[in-house]
């Protein structure tokens, strides 16, 4: 089959490689009809050391199911159907409690962007989907893989109800899907931070009151000033040190931060001064996905959701290593590979 | 009147100094009945520099109210009452919203170890008790200006309810209080952290089924071990660097570290490796213990918490000096001053 490698920072190529096959009985074989480029394919593409084996890349894909292994009872070839970017049992004590990227048995997928992929625990990890390869719902279907899923994890942890104001910090897809989500939950204000204007336009689109394209200090000033002195509600979708810094600028005492940018550093400030002082909460993860997508699949059935506005250009398989570096030099948000 | 003084590490003098006074219409003039010594007055204690006007200490305390200023109506002259180590104005969003340490009007007591303390925002700080200065309950309802109060911050910042599993760090007055507080909400499995066997022994007379003495990364082994993972709810009552990464590393999954303890430290880590890649929730702060008085007060009527236990020495004003002696040097857990 054909799939995407990485063999270094910069060095993105679409070659042929072995099939996958069934490796466990709870495997399944599923061959992708949609994948997509995640921004956080975009950190290896900025530092991976070249290496002789290329690293297949890819988290992301619906598909239909071509085989499976003896225990998958849930899914059955022919099926179509979207997987979460980790996956999991789904039946763990973790998984039970909507901790799903904690799974006992958790992994994450990396070789989506390829025409097949072997998916463990095909049970606990597929997703039948009610429509057929041809519909028009396929690009906001594959957001429940990861970047729906995610802004809503951020949306959610921050407990974003009705009334709420809140900021999301990030114009990159997952920071729109959280504008999207907050929006979906109730929230009355929502603040996006951002500074490119297709996508803060479209976040105006899924829910955003106001954008502030401003950062650091002077960010920081004009959304405690918007908010009579900080957000209640600040959702983290970068995951630089930088943001965390806004978030603790604009956050209100009492309020909470939820992250779900993954963290480009280790250490951050959470003593008095930055955390402690103002009982502020900092929570958030890798996003459960698995979980959110019963809740979220209906409203892109019914068309009251649109998710899949973020890919803004769609692209071959081999055009991927050309998405990448669109993605990379911002002329792209989001590119969906169609197979 | 007669109050206690610090004027360097090592140094406290209880000396004359004038009475206060009304200063604003909102303030009251309350005669001290009890007070004592808090654990975060070791701090200075220990690393103030030497100072030549010394510096009032205390924030604890219940008394009469002696005067009142104009504005005043929700207290008189005559009334026993306890107040939050912190005052506030008890009306702001912040207060409303549970939060009553970030009032708008808040501040901190500093000089309750004394014979008079002034009272700014009374309405909004003090509380009125429903017994007399005879009362054999004093020492318990003192609790309420802090300890106490601290540690069902800890349990409540962590949500701890029936059936839970908790991990309490440290066996001070308020992590012995937030024991006492978990089994309050329900807790099932207390584990404290803590060394000193008198202080854990009183832990397990207030709730606590098991104890671990070790520290660091045996301390850390032994709590996992027992809780086969991680704790799901962590409450940190000591403030140490050292105890924040205590609380990294037994926390469960998906579950929370709730301080109380104030940071000694401002960073620390708080990434994929420490937090966000178990969806950990960080939480706590200064505690807004003017929240909880009307929650506790009615336990400690009843006799249903005994909170007073963490007192273990009590002394006149004149022999305070010696007890922050004999705290410094752990030979007494919380000192109690009877005027």
């Amino acid at each position: 089959m054909r799939a995407t490698l990485m063999y270094g920072a910069g060095d993105v190529r679409v070659e042929t490689v072995a099939d996958p096959a069934i490796e466990q009985p709870t495997d399944a074989i599923v061959r992708i009809v949609r994948a997509c480029v995640c921004g956080s394919d975009l950190h290896p593409y900025h530092t991976m050391p070249t290496q002789h084996h290329g690293q297949p890349m890819g988290h992301e894909f619906l598909g239909v199911v071509e085989q499976t292994g003896t225990d998958v009872t849930g899914v059955n070839a022919g099926d179509m159907v979207v997987a979460s970017f980790a996956y999991q049992d789904n039946t763990c004590e973790f998984c039970r409690a909507g901790v799903q990227t904690a799974c006992v048995h958790v992994g994450f997928f990396s070789a989506a962007q390829a025409e097949l992929i072997r998916v463990p625990l095909a049970d606990g990890t597929l997703v039948r989907l009610p429509v057929d390869a041809g519909s028009e719902l396929l690009p906001s279907l594959l957001t429940l893989a990861d970047v729906y899923g995610t802004g809503y994890h951020a949306a959610k942890q921050a407990n974003v109800g009705a009334g709420d104001t809140v900021a999301v910090i990030g114009d990159g897809a997952v920071g729109l899907l959280a504008v999207l989500s907050a929006r979906q939950r109730g929230a009355e204000r929502i603040i996006l931070m951002g500074r490119h204007k297709t996508r803060t336009d479209l976040g105006r689109e899924f829910g955003a009151t106001d954008v502030v394209a401003e950062r650091g200090d002077e960010g920081i000033a004009l959304v405690r000033d918007l908010t009579d002195g900080g957000a209640p509600k600040v959702l983290e979708a970068v995951g630089h040190r930088s943001a965390y810094d806004q978030a603790v600028g604009i956050v209100r005492a009492g309020g909470v931060i939820s992250r779900v940018g993954v963290p480009q550093y280790e250490e951050a400030p959470v003593g008095f001064a930055s955390l402690f002082g103002r009982n502020i909460t900092l929570n958030g993860g890798p996003a459960p996905v698995r979980a959110y997508i019963d809740e979220l699949l209906p409203g892109i059935l019914s068309g009251t959701a649109d998710p899949g506005k973020v890919f803004d250009r769609t692209v071959a398989l081999d055009e991927v290593p050309d998405a990448y570096r669109a993605m990379d030099e911002r002329e792209v948000l989001k590119a969906l590979i169609r197979f």
